[in-house]
């Protein structure tokens, strides 16, 4: 089984944040990878996990990063394979708007994919989204995941019928 | 010939920022539709036209608004396609805040894949790359692209030659 | 007894925030409705939500969300009704700023009237005045009580006669 | 023939933002008037214009101002009738930031009804969202303007077959 | 023994940053008073206030509040007597930004003295430099405060002496 | 005649700024001098400047500054006079934040009394506000100010009727 | 022993952010000093300090404070040895923003080398890298640091080894 | 003639501003080499560049870039040489504030020595203050500078006298 997405952060503090890409993968039965290498510490390291990124089998890449967040924006020199940014609120960032502003605005011709911050979720659904214009198997859990987010809406909306109110009309 | 990305903007005073996605993709000869389409003044429109885009042969949508910029998130509500947010500094922008927040920060669960403010060439190569996990000559085409901005900025740096200092050393 | 004000919110999570104007709605005896959709994951939903709700006798829709806050915008697209927004400082929102902003910057021809950051009470008020240009009942309960918050004011006042010190003129 | 809505603004330099609300209100066939007063040079005349507002046949008041954009508040605390506040980006604002967070964050008990940025526009229009509650009239000519909106964007959307390109799909 | 400077507060919640200048004038034995009213719950007060706050001999007014703090603006409006402003960071504000920008951003011709975020300490200090101007006891009390700061400073720097590093020089 | 107030700015170029505080203090007949030095390049200077002030027959300091701008809080280091901070949105400065932060901020024991960005016409109120404690002639002409502020409002307000509507009422 | 780098705080309450500072230059083994100094309340002991430092053998400065953190700057205006600038976010700083803006945005002439909010660590680092253009040593030290970061991100990385996913490819 | 520094920046349309600190190490008689090599779109040049430069002689490096800056702490990833990073408010850039929190928020481990926005001035100075610790000559020359400095700011003070009013006083 070869992985189609790997996941790689900035540094191991960034896994509580990152692992809910690797749980959403995982839930989609999509085979992937996980790493942790640093922009700034291992430089070398990480333009070669770029480079080797498309023939090990990677069709995708969710890159997660804190402060100035550069890993997204470096692996994306590397690479036209996709890279998808998570911002991470980390304990060096200036509340998160350093992580968003690194990752988002990178210059004409390298572009990330960025989502919210700490929105690791959301990166993992991205890579989903990616690969199942490629596969249908892919697309169809993607609907059906998309039609269980519409039924906990609604199923949650009825939980709110049990705060009452004299004047609340149910 | 069915397009195979959509480009829709919430009005076409955006399209001096979003005709750069168009002129990427035009350039990598992969066809391409163009909507002006507004999420608040034809919420219902929006809705088809994103339903009915996978049926279209549409992979990827990149979508482009400004201010409080809901037209990628709702885009992204109606399809499992991968939606690409560009927030354009439109003239009711507050510097372009509004619109880069009102399209990162997406709800678990329906991502949009941001690029930077004003950056629709960026959309319209992440769009390539997106295209390319399924269509090798796509790839083969970013690779030259990216081959190209590296020549580019390898030129430029001779040009800077020209500017001579006394202790400059060329 | 039909509602004739419609909170809604962006999921269940916002109720802490959002109950404070159900309260108010609830101590100026306004019938209510409560709901929470999403504009997201629940579109169409928050359509026909939004698109019925003049004929079930609604007047005035308060509609919270957080992060990319679309909830009161998408519901404004559909209805002519005033729709009040209540940016909530929600867990995936950006310290608030993305709420505010989302809800706020709205284009031409839609607006939102948007109160302050969690401010679900205001959202309550301000209701009930815009009821009130119908209703000389709600008039006179606005009036009364504007008079007990300035009462309260007034009494907490005598309170800081408490906090002596040497050179406090009482 | 009453005015139903105040036009109110905290400088005349304001008028050229300000007067798009009049001008909709105008287009609405509803009786207005304008002002400009100061809540920090005219404070007295501020407050009687509140208090004496509704005896004035007043329903809906708007009111922009810019900078510490106290005016919409001042005029909140004198009355409780709906007030539209219109931050305004004037001369001695800081990019609209101030004249944003000073309308919109107003204390509990004392709302304002902020729209975007400079959107006298928006504000016309809520304020006649907010008398249609009661004027059916009213209300019937919001949905034609609602549909007119429709149209525009759709004509608009048009006007983009303009702009050829070899590979976009007509 | 009339007050000679005035604390006032928009909420008695303030009161524990505001305690903070009451402290100060009680070291500098300055006679004061202290309120707790409301720009927006009790505007007539307020305005009374003002007006009556020469006479009754006070010849500084410092004003703290939150949120859309409008009470320092609006006293300054109905007095010409010198107002400091607080910009508090209470439950209700956004990180503190709106009280910074509603109080600091006053229009031409009726200034606020604005102080730091929460920094009541140093409006009663401020009061103190102004009154000092007209009477030299407070004007020498000053130049030992200011000393006696230096005095802590100097001796808290011997304190950083315990904590030793091999390579450190003492 | 010895000068009462001392204008003092971080570089020449933000005279047209401060220019206004001069224009004030001459209008309300208040002696002053006007100097430029720089707290980074001219140390030695300002703390002269600061420490003789009082001896000159200085009772206020107008101090203003752009970017990185501490040259009211370092002269406010040196001196017990009131001095009052002028943030300059200078060429230096980013969108004048700097230049706010900076001087506002200060620590506990030494205040500096700081107005709106670039608001140097309100510095020299503000200085005239502070010397009226001791000389009613200035209060007086403050009063007759204050008074012509409401009478040009007034006016103003009149100008507006110029601007004609079918549904406005006059 | 005479110090070669000075760390230097507004406050002692900024040790705990600064001693990562000494921390590191111990474990570099290049002697040090350690003082607080305020520039706002002893401004004469921080110019003779500034002033006295090239004699006493100090190449390199590394001044931390908060707030409007004038210390780096003021101490740059006294000596041309290069001044490193650590934003503290300190009790009365307002997120940090004040703080890195005070130190950042020095005027030109006087730079202030600044890094990241409270990154005193790299602060240290700095110093040493400054101190190895004439130190070899230092210079040798600084490469095995390197090396150690990067075996340390390594060995981290396996880590998430231990973190299994049923598709997680190792 | 060996480049003792190296001025390096993202993109050629980044002269205009870098040029300034060329302008100065050039009057400081230093040395230097300028190029224009992107992080995103040369990174492989860049590592080349940045592992190089020291043995071709370079002891400071100054690296000016906008938008998602990395190029500077791609740099200090490679290099133990001291790295000033110029945040650049290039085309692409929000306002500059990427630019500056991309450069600035390096994590623990790899400093890099930020300038104000846009001061490439103060990191021509920066660098010669950083090598005058090895070169008296620089250290003379630097000295004299900062003389120059303040003779400029005593000469353009007298330029003021020009500004005549009734009440000022020269």
């Amino acid at each position: 089984m070869n992985p189609k997405v790997s996941i790689i952060m900035g540094s191991v503090s960034d896994w509580p944040v990152m692992e809910k890409a690797a749980a959403i993968l995982n839930d989609f039965k999509i085979p992937f990878e996980v790493n942790s290498l640093s922009a700034h510490r291992t430089p070398e390291e990480v333009g070669s996990f770029a480079k080797g990124a498309y023939k090990r089998g990677i069709r995708v890449i969710i890159a997660g990063a804190g402060g100035a967040a550069h890993l997204p924006g470096v692996i994306a020199a590397y690479t036209t394979l996709p890279v998808i940014g998570v911002p991470c609120r980390s304990s060096i960032s200036l509340d998160g708007w350093d992580s968003v502003l690194s990752i988002l605005q990178m210059p004409p011709g390298v572009p990330v994919a960025t989502v919210g911050l700490d929105a690791a979720q959301n990166a993992g659904i991205l890579a989903a989204q990616i690969l199942a214009i490629a596969d249908e198997a892919i697309g169809q859990k993607l609907k059906t995941y998309k039609e269980n987010l519409k039924k906990k809406i609604i199923e949650a909306n009825k939980e709110l019928a049990g705060h009452k109110f004299e004047y609340r009309v149910i």
